[in-house]
Parts: structure tokens; sequence; C-alpha cells
């Protein structure tokens, strides 16, 4: 009988036509393409890291709650222990809130935005719904309000600072949204340390919010994979019915805890990337003929008036890897991580050439005059 | 309208009354119940681990498909890479399986068996059904192979050796069940390493046979979460659709490929731990009122002539935690992990303690006599 099995007739029918998360891997080129922490991980937090790590029992299963991480971030966040769950990065919990609330009904999705949203809520049986932003990537507010009338409407996604675009949601926003729906309300506040304001003092008044949080970015731990969620404790209750039991390894507990314990240190780095986001940001809105989006976030979109692909290729090409975003209101979009000076640097050289507003080489004259 | 917020009412209907796995901690206990593998982590492979810390770049999102590990893994099973996928424990892999193909279908389930594989079906929105074991715990292979005949059956569970049971399924087995079903036939080999055969060999000829493997028992990675699966490279491919892009963490990418290089230091553990097994069982079997079941695992099943939870409970006040397992077909039992020698030795005197059969004390000739 074995002749006839393919595993594509065995598979999901829903599933059809769904674009799995696209990772580009290329190697030595500067990776501005993936938001990460540009900066090496503080050499004392990680010697301190490697320090406990003698005392770190890996056979046992880790503690399933996250005990010690919790508290600590509980003193970050002033929100309670028992309002608090964290997972293998803020991916995993996205999926658990889908798998818990969304499985079957309406999931609300505000493009362009974080395209894993769409992603999980298909592979969680949900139906996504998009509310597309303005063209200003404002949220159309009442369109939202809206499609949460529907009563199959279960989980609003909304990000910000969002990604790609950069702008942040204002909390009068998205207390709005709150206000007029039964639906959990879930923040993803991936970028928050780079600017915008948090929507966890809404978390008081508001038992439908989630707000979603993650290590990957400002704290420099994407390679670890810690995210962590905020939200009422009886919105937690329901989901660890379908969490993982497992589902944060202790090292990463460990490395996280450490973090928060030197969090001077990583807000530093933080100061400085927003800084460098400022003088990034002057630098390309001075280039003719490219359109610049402000950013309370690590990253900056932008748009040239090539076709967005080949100057992402060109840019490759040259060894420098941003990304190429795709899809409706970010048509011919590129997106650019704020990485160190140097780093910054090199990509507006880069860009300039290939835009033709600058020539190749030392003649920095040619340069000038190439610029104007 | 906030007033009216009720997460319990927002949660899937169709998770009503489902439990989540249990976790119960205890501190200052002899942990005999979660199969974990109970030595040190060898120190020198712990060593050296720590000394690659200083090389691991957490700052930026880790190997989506773990090339290094799943090369090594290449070589420890004889499958090609491409047949290999590595996970947030094997745990992570179940719900992956279970999302790409068993949603909206049925999964069938060989109790008494792992919780995890009904309650993540429930969870990826399939419908468990219940195949029971024969009252030996044998596989019952007609009538699992009569199940899998409903147009809506898509994948199969085993557990080989099966927890918590112990014993393992024949090789004859699975490849009746492969060679008389389209459904996806998923082997779980989670304590392969401690008896029984693996099902590897029969990938070859069984494109629908998904061998899934873990780090948490053989390993002692169980604080790390890393378990992978082998399969047709083309049930790979549709996995990749629903899997998480960066499930596994960089760090326990590292470690898992440490302990892959330094096999045989684990080799002489697992040895170990299948000769303590013996003469555990050996030991068990001899006390008066004890039924034991011979065990292929880390692990050993057995049932006195008083409640399963008093001697449970009896033995966790003595300071020893075993597991209470519950369940149609394992009424009354209880499942111990083979631990190291000492502490196999105090669970024992502990356990005949409470049962009775050896008084308490230093009284050697007490002791002897009341063994018989």
């Amino acid at each position: 009988m074995n002749d006839a099995f393919n595993p594509a007739l065995l598979v999901r029918p829903d599933l059809e036509g769904l674009v799995p998360y696209e990772v580009h891997i290329h190697h030595n080129v500067i990776k501005l393409d993936a938001n990460e922490n540009p900066y090496d991980f503080p050499p004392a937090v990680r010697e301190e890291i490697g320090r406990e790590l003698v005392n770190l029992t890996v056979t046992r299963y880790p503690d399933p709650l996250a005990g010690e991480l919790v508290a600590r971030l509980s003193a970050y966040t002033g929100v309670p222990a028992e309002g608090i769950l964290a997972g293998n990065g803020s991916d995993e919990l996205i999926l658990t809130l889908l798998l818990t609330f969304g499985t079957g009904g309406r999931v609300i999705i505000t493009p362009p935005t974080f395209s894993m949203y769409g992603v999980h809520a298909r592979i969680a049986g949900a139906r996504p719904v998009d509310v597309p932003r303005r063209e200003n990537f404002a949220l159309d507010v009442p369109a939202i309000i809206a499609a949460a009338g529907h009563p199959e409407t279960r989980v609003i996604f909304l990000c910000s600072p969002n990604n790609p675009t950069g702008n942040a949601t204002p909390l009068e926003e998205v207390a709005e949204i709150l206000k007029n729906t039964r639906a959990l309300v879930v923040v993803d506040e991936a970028y928050q340390e780079f600017g915008g304001k948090s929507s966890i003092p809404l978390l008081r008044e508001y038992p439908n919010l989630v707000v979603l949080r993650t290590f990957s970015k400002a704290f420099g731990l994407a390679g670890l994979r810690v995210g962590y969620l905020l939200a009422d404790p009886a919105v937690i209750k329901q989901l660890l019915r379908t969490k993982q039991p497992f589902n944060l390894n202790s090292f990463s507990q460990l490395a996280a805890c450490k973090v928060m314990e030197h969090r001077e240190e990583f807000n530093r780095l933080i100061g400085q990337i927003r800084q460098d986001r400022e003088e990034l940001y002057r630098e390309m809105a001075a280039l003719p003929g490219v359109e610049v989006y402000p950013s309370a976030a690590n990253f900056i979109l932008f748009r040239t008036r090539r076709p967005a692909e080949q100057v992402y290729q060109e840019l490759l090409a040259n060894g420098i890897l941003i990304r190429n975003v795709h899809g409706p209101g970010v048509e011919q979009c590129l997106r650019v991580t704020v990485g160190k000076k140097d780093e910054n640097r090199l990509f507006l050289e880069k860009l300039k050439m290939i835009l033709g507003l600058q020539e190749v080489g030392e003649n920095k004259f040619a340069a000038e005059s190439g610029r104007s």
C-alpha cells in the first residue's frame, strides 16, 4: 500500500498555499536584516553566565514556569508574577495564544505587519482577517472595532512599534480598541525598548489585554529564544492548558535572568541604537529619491526609485544584507536594521553607490558632487 | 464592555476538560519520577561546552535547521540529513507533526502510553482514537490496522519502549502496521538507547514512518530540550510548513553536538543504567505481593497490594519521588525511574518498609527476616 504514500496528500488541506517564514542565510555579510542587537553580548555578563553554567543541572527537566525569570520580569515590568508567562521566543507564545483562543475563530491582523500572526493563525486553524493600516501606517481603529464585532472574532494582533513600518500606536488607540471588544487584544511590543509607549499600564484596566515581549531585540538573546507575555492571571491560566510543559530550557532561563540583572548595560546599548537610528534616518532622508519612514524601533523602512529587489540584491553583492519587504502597503519597500556606527556608515555608502548618488572609490570630490 | 470579559468563555470550546500535563515539583527529594538520566552531566563535556560558549553568538537568531547538529545526528543514525528535523524537545515535534498532519483528522493512540500524544492531538484539533494495548501491554496490531482503515486516520503513535509500561514493540509488528496503512506511523523511541530494537532500518522501506528521538533521557539533556525526528525527506518538507522557524536555540544545538562528540561517555552511563535496571527488577520481583513488569527502558512499572496513591505519598514523605501512573490498563500502578545505585537501594529499602516487608532501623537481622 505504501507505493501510494504521498505526504503532500496527507497534509491538512487548509495549509494549502501557506508560505512558511522565510529565513535567508548568507555568510560573511553585514547582517542588517533581522532587527537583532548588533553589539557583542556584554563580555562581563557572558562570563557570569559561563560561571553559573557549572551549577546548572542540565540532566533534569527545566522549571516549567520559569519561576526565577518570572520573578525578575515582575520586578522589571511591575506586573505580578501570576500575570507573566515565559516562552521559547515570542513566536511560541503567539502560537500558544492562537491555539488557546484562536482555533476555529477569527483573528484580526493589521497589515503591513509581522507575518507570523497570519502564519500561526492558519497553523492554529483560525481564520486571519486583515484590517489594513492607513496609508501612514496608523491603525484604522474604527475598522478594527467593526471587524471585532463579528461574533467569531477571538484575538486581535497589534504590533507597536510595528514591524516593518516602525511606527508606534498611541495608547489612546489601544485603549479605544480594548474598550470596544470582548476579544483578546495582543499588543506585540517586541521593539518597545527602542520607542513608543508601552501598553503595560493598561493591563490594570483591561483584562482582555495581552502584552507580548521578547529578549531577541533590545536584550541581545535572539539565539536563546526567550519571550514572555503579560496578561490577566485568568488569561494565563487558560494558556497553561495548551502550553508545552517544558517550553523554555534551563540555560535560556538562566541567561535571561542574568540579562535582567545587568539591565543597565543593555540600556546603554539601547540608548546608542536609538541615537544611531536618528542619525541614520536623517542621512537617509537627505538622499534624493529616497523615501524614509520615521521609526520608534531599531530598523528603518524606506523606498527608493529603483525596484526593491534590485537594491536588495546589489546591497547583498556588496556584503550588506537587509530585508526586502513584500506585501500591500509596503510595495517596493526595504527594511534596514540599525547596526553599529560603522555598519550604518557602510550601508549608507553602498546604498548611495547603488542609487548612483556617489562614485565608487576614494575620490571625495566625485563622491560629494555625485550627491547633489 | 469589559466587565463581561471572561477568558474561560473565549477559550476554544473543544479544549473543555483537557487536562494539561502535570508537573509535580518537590524539592530535596530523590527524583525517580521523570525518567531523567540520574548521573551528573560528564564534567569534561560540560567544560568543553563552557569553553565553546565564549564563541557562541547569542545575539543572532539560531540556525533554523540546526545544520551542524543534524550532520552529527546523520552520522549517529545513518539517516541522511534531509531526513532529520531537530526540535525544542520531542514534545514540540509531536505538536508539529499533529499540526501538519493531524488537525481535523483522527490520531490513533495506544494506551496505556505517554499522555502527550492525546493532549497534543486535542490541542491540534485532531480526534484521538484509543486502541488499547493487550493485557500484557503488547500492541493490538489487528485492531490498530482496522482503526487505521478509517479514511480520516492521519497519524498513529507507537511508543517503543513504551512509557509507562516499559515493553518494546517487535519490529515485525511495526512493519505490519506500516505495510497496512497510508497514515503516518510515528514510533517514539525516547527510551530506545536503553533497550528494544530501533525502527530506523524500516525507514528505507516505509516512507510513512517517522522515528522520534530525544536527548532528554539517555543523553542527559532534559533541561536543554533537544529532540529530533527521522523521516522521509518529503515528510520533513511538509513539517517545515508549520515548524516554528527558530525553534531550537543556539546553546542547545551546541550542547547536543558536544554530546554526540562524546557519545562513548554516555554509552558507559547507559550501560550502567541498563545493568542497574536488571538488578532493581530482580530485587523488586523478589518482594512478596509486588507485581513488576519487565522493562527495556530506564524505568520500571510495578503494582503492590496497597493503593498506589498511598505508596506514592509514603515514599514521598520518605524523600523519594516516583510517579503514580493513572489510567485504564495500569490501575494502581507506579513507575520508578532507575536511578544511581544508592538511590535504587534507598528506594527499595523505603518501599519494603512501607509495604511492611522490612523493619525500620539498623537491625540487619530484623530486616532480613522481614523480607521472607
